[in-house]
Order: structure tokens, then C-alpha cells, then sequence
């Protein structure tokens, strides 16, 4: 999607340990146009696929999720990162090691938001190694439901998540892939 | 607002300790179209201010603000509940509590995402003791931008944080108060 592309180009920032900042339009503060057009290029890559729910993860997959089901006129599920006491004992867990904190987290969603009558899409801002997406995907399994793909904002392509998931058959969109990040300069796939 | 009252009545599920859930279209499954409505409104009450930015703070709270923002035709930021190595370090930063998981939370936004030329306009889904209102009112007054307003989805209007805010001054519109959730019944103000 050369629109993200550009974006990335023009205000992502390279941090050490190969990450990439791009909180001025994506996962701090949110470019809603932007986002905006990352939601329908989702709906046409995902156009052929009877898509019923999507399932993203909080925090920052939830605004894009949002504006995206729109396209899909689905309901949105966000899986949340810790217990609640405002939450349902009845719960798909799971559990995921976050890259940029550096912990792991139990991941859980209540059991009467996804069945095995739901045809789910996944979306996320990133994917690195793949364990959120992994996480996604067990409770998917959990609720019976048909995996339909995952809708990527950016793949790290230089971390393995995503071609381990397409060698297990997982359909993976991604709108931006990035093979390399060294020497201060963005290579795109 | 009266669909959102009607559908509060339909689904919310009243647990001990006056809690509502209504996680079934608002804040663990995501009903788009209410919240599209939802957006519109907050819209029409707040036509007469110019908003720059909406703030809101994760999660729950951003998948309303995003699809608001559409309306608004502005950016959305979001405050984060704590410190991520992929953050600045030049930060906004309060604390919050949080009634629902019982614990103290720091609350942070990058400095380079609010200044005070902005207007900004608050958006999240519940407001009862007004601890997370409050922090994010903190964060724009380290900012020295101007408050414009606090859109709230659902007010417990039996606790007192939008008695306080609106005594302090703070243009508080909320689409649904509630004044008792007593007897396991809905009283809407």
C-alpha cells in the first residue's frame, strides 16, 4: 500500500533494536484518514473471504480494527491483556510474550463473542515473531471459529512471524512489509 | 441518547458492586453501528467548539474515539498506562486509578503530540469517580492547551465525578447518565 508506505517513509522513526517508531500517525497519536484508507484496502484484500467478526488485541490494534470493520460492517472483539474483575469467568486464554515490553501476558476473551458459527479476521498494527498473532489464532481454535486470515498494518519481515504463520497456511495481508531497517534506512519488500 | 439508552436496558447486565457491563456492543465486543451513532452525536453536542484533537486513554476508550473522530475530521491521541521501552522520554505523565481493577496506573502521552495551541476534546466510554477524567485533564494542562470537553459514553451519575467536573467548570455532555442501578434496575436521569 504505497499511502502507508510513503507515511513510513516520511515519519516513521528508526530506534535501536530495530524498532520502528511510527506513533505520529499509527499507535500514539492516530492519522484517522489514514487509517481510514488502511481499512478499506483491508476490505479489498479480504473482499472474497465471509468475513462475520474481527478480532483484534488491545490497546493499539483497537482504533484500526474499528475503522475498518466498518468496510466489513462486522462487530469488532478486542482480546484484553490482563484479568478483570468487570469480566466473565468464562474465558478463551491464551497467552503472549510481548517484543516491545519485554513480558508476557495472559491474553483472554470472553467465550460468548466468538463461536464456531464466526468466520474471523485479524488485525493488528505489527508483526514481528508472531506471538500475538499466535495468541489470536489459539483462541480462535479455542472457540471452534474458521480462521479467515490476519490484516496486518506492518510486518517486520526481517522477523520470522510471518513467514512461519503463511508456511502453517495462514492467509497474512500486510500493508507495508519491511525486509530491513539497518544502516538508518527503510527497505520495503 | 436514546438508542444507546435502549440498548443499555436490552444488554447491559447489572453485577454486584454497581457494576454494568456492557461488553456485549461497547467495551470487549464493539457494536460499529452504535458506535458510528455514537460518534454523530458526540458531534452534534460538541458542533460549536473547535476540537483540534481527541484525547482518549486505552484501551476502551479508543475505538470510540477513532470512529468519533471521523466527524471531527482531527487526529485521535491516545494516553497509555504505562511506561513501554518504545516511548520518548519527553512525556506528559499523571496517575489514575482505576475502580474496576482496583490499582493505581501511570498515565502517559508524548510531549510532541499536545501543545497548547490545541483544543481538545476528551472521549471515553464510562465516567464514574471521574479518576481517569482527571488524569487526562492533568496531561492537558501540562500542555497548556484548552479543554473543550469530556464526551462520555455512559455516566454513573450515583458516583460523583461528573458532579465535581461540571461544578469545576468542565463542559461534561455524557449520552446516557445514570442515577441507580439499584434492585437490579436501570434508572437513567
Amino acid at each position: 500500500m504505497q499511502l502507508l508506505k510513503d507515511r513510513i517513509l516520511k515519519d516513521g522513526v528508526i530506534k535501536e533494536g530495530h524498532i520502528l517508531k511510527v506513533d505520529s500517525f499509527l499507535n500514539h497519536q492516530m492519522d484517522i484518514k489514514l487509517i481510514n484508507e488502511i481499512g478499506k484496502e483491508f476490505k479489498k484484500r479480504f473482499s472474497d473471504a465471509n468475513i462475520t467478526k474481527i478480532l483484534t488485541i488491545e490497546a493499539s490494534g483497537i482504533g484500526i480494527a474499528c475503522i475498518a470493520a466498518q468496510y466489513f460492517d462486522v462487530p469488532v472483539v478486542f482480546a484484553k491483556k490482563s484479568q478483570s474483575i468487570n469480566l466473565d469467568s468464562d474465558m478463551y486464554t491464551s497467552k503472549i510474550t510481548s517484543y516491545t515490553h519485554q513480558r508476557t501476558y495472559d491474553v483472554i476473551l470472553a467465550k460468548k463473542f466468538l463461536s464456531s458459527d464466526d468466520h474471523v479476521l485479524i488485525i493488528d498494527d505489527f508483526l514481528a515473531n508472531g506471538c500475538a498473532l499466535k495468541g489470536l489464532i489459539e483462541i480462535i481454535k479455542q472457540a471452534g471459529a474458521a480462521l479467515e486470515g490476519a490484516g496486518i498494518v506492518i510486518e517486520k519481515g526481517f522477523q520470522q512471524g510471518g513467514n512461519i504463520l503463511r508456511k502453517e497456511g495462514v492467509r497474512v495481508e500486510s500493508l507495508a512489509i519491511i525486509d530491513s531497517i539497518d544502516n538508518n534506512s527503510i527497505i520495503f519488500r
